[in-house]
């Protein structure tokens, strides 16, 4: 525990662990996500392809371990570590989660590039909305694997699974597509929670644009028009 | 690349034709909607005014075009502008959308008359809630054209497409008629997405407006009463 | 049109007008929805007092219009008042909707009796949440009477069309029970459109308000603990 | 009604009876709760648990009765307790809903062990989404015994009715299962008000938090990046 007497060089050390494995992991996340989805959709691949996707999967498993116990070293903490990096730890147990991270990655992606930042609130509805995007894509194909083998179960293509995805998290539910076994409504479940707070989130931002952009219309107009 | 180097001329220049065209322009798009409508209702209409609908909204699209290709042109943008004006080029290549630039015309004419404007929460309601309206009635002709001769589908009469539309935008999603063609459940997407944002900027306008209102009674009501 | 040059004393015998006729016109629009409701549940009653009902919703009917005139006699504005008072002339055209007036006449009353006024979240919560019960009540009468003898339908008791209403107000739009007549559905939209915006106000101001108390917690707490 | 006259005595004593009974009546509450969900969910429990189980919810809502009653008379008020007190009242008659104060007695836990404080937004979510968590899980186990036996039910076995309580809070509704017996939808009402209401709560503060988040975020970096 030589770190926790040295707060500042940790500090230190961890900024430039994170800044250095930012890029190499966002894109171990989406060679997860696009491995997962091969497996999941490519029935027709010859085995050896479903064998390197699998491989490509615990390959960047193994990369967000090694990440998540490296950055506990260096934080100088244990138990607290994992109490206070609660979405980490979820992350790491649920690595299909991990991709939402791509989203930081594209902003700084931009910012090494010298390009302008968004507005405030364009930036919080784009990051909530592509959150909610790649939680829907990922929340398709997990529930597709559940479900379109299962007894009873409306969901048969991929494009069931979309579209059962985009009708929850826009919490309109029509119920012509449904998960019926208890795994594919467990995660039914945690798409409607995340993506309830995902999408409330670039309702309530672009109401409250909008309601600005109004108001700001009104203080350029000359008074008499 | 002239007007580059003059940025304020080409800024006038576009000031100019943009409120010159914005009359015409929404003229067109009313008439590309209802020409649209006209030949997806119009079953038992004669050939002649089906192709006459045609050119008119051939005609309105060409119109589009134009005023993209002048305008992309004055602001002295090539590229940029593409990614500058997402919505306008979005809309050049989903004229259906254009109708919903009709609520800024209606503001316009207004203004023309003389007439003074809406409080500020008025106006995002109206502005936000016709938008609402005008893309639900655009969603549903686009779902039921597409939808009501597909076979195991719900959506037979355009006033299912409507109800459907309505029970969409109010995410109540009772799931009674529910589009089944790929290419239906797509625009229901679009409808979900846009629709979801428009009226949750409705209700929370509507909700700050109420609170505002009540807050205020209470100021000009003497203390002790 | 004596009055428009006389803008101060329109204005106070109308603010006299309107005073004196809230306590009655409110007991008239409850006796209205309470004829109207026997008149759709009463299916066992004696002819007679179905008439006897028919008459009350007419007499009411008749105060309204009585009212209305009146009221816009005193303003000395002729369209105008139409325009100005688009609500008021709904509610003449639409009796049912007058009810909704009564959560209005609920406060005069209790500020009549010297009590203390409800703080301001609460008054909103209590306004928006007895104007979307009263909405639910008076929807689920309307759609029982159009539905509960179409083919096909869904709503055979008061009971469905009650649950229909919650379910519709709450968003959540199971589908089990639905209307299918065309006024049915018309009546629904409008249940949606109304319900939408004063939930969404109830639950936005709950939300600041629950905000707003845990802040305050924070400032009363000594900072020590 | 000695304590009238002495209201800082009184009041005094009301907060030391108070913050003696929080830790007992919320252990009460879990104990009803528990012993509830075992006379609901055991049905091959053998009679002598599930008549224990019954004792206790029976001892359980007796504490609640009489700490009903200790606090009216400490108040020194009669029927003005009942009615600045509602909640405590509908509590006393549903105790099912009692549990939900056990959010707040885990945040008395947390003090005396002298933990930091959660940030302001996250404890309005995390108390909102406790409470929304409890009364789905509550709201489940009432809608599950009602159902699970009655004719043409939906909800056949306890994971259905969680499956409903998560679509009902969620407000997706997708109608697949659903409550059919009088009683059965009274609850189903019952949990869509609270549950919309509380989780409005959490996604409003969500997206007030993440724009706030956002907003930091700019005022802390350079402004040159």
């Amino acid at each position: 525990m030589a770190d926790h007497s040295q707060p500042a060089h940790g500090a230190l050390r961890q900024a430039r662990w994170e800044q250095g494995t930012e890029i190499p992991l966002g894109v171990a996340s989406l060679a997860f996500l696009a491995a997962y989805a091969l497996r999941v959709l490519g029935d027709g691949l010859p085995e050896a392809v479903l064998d390197l996707c699998l491989a490509v999967m615990l390959a960047a498993w193994a990369l967000f371990a090694v990440d998540y116990a490296v950055r506990r070293r260096l934080s100088g903490q244990r138990l607290r570590f994992v109490r206070t990096h609660v979405l980490d730890t979820v992350v790491l147990l649920l690595p299909l989660l991990r991709p939402l991270r791509v989203v930081q990655l594209y902003e700084t992606v931009q910012r090494r590039h010298g390009r302008p930042r968004l507005a405030l609130h364009a930036r919080v509805i784009v990051y909530a909305g592509l959150s909610a995007l790649l939680l829907g894509f990922t929340g398709a194909l997990a529930v597709y694997q559940q479900e379109h083998q299962a007894p009873g179960s409306t969901i048969r293509t991929f494009g069931d699974a979309v579209w059962w995805a985009c009708a929850t998290l826009a919490t309109v539910g029509y119920g012509d597509v449904v998960p019926v076994t208890p795994l594919g409504r467990l995660i039914a479940v945690g798409v409607m929670a995340v993506g309830l707070a995902l999408l409330g989130a670039v309702t309530g931002t672009f109401a409250s644009w909008l309601l600005q952009t109004f108001a700001r219309e009104d203080d350029e107009r000359p008074p008499g028009i």
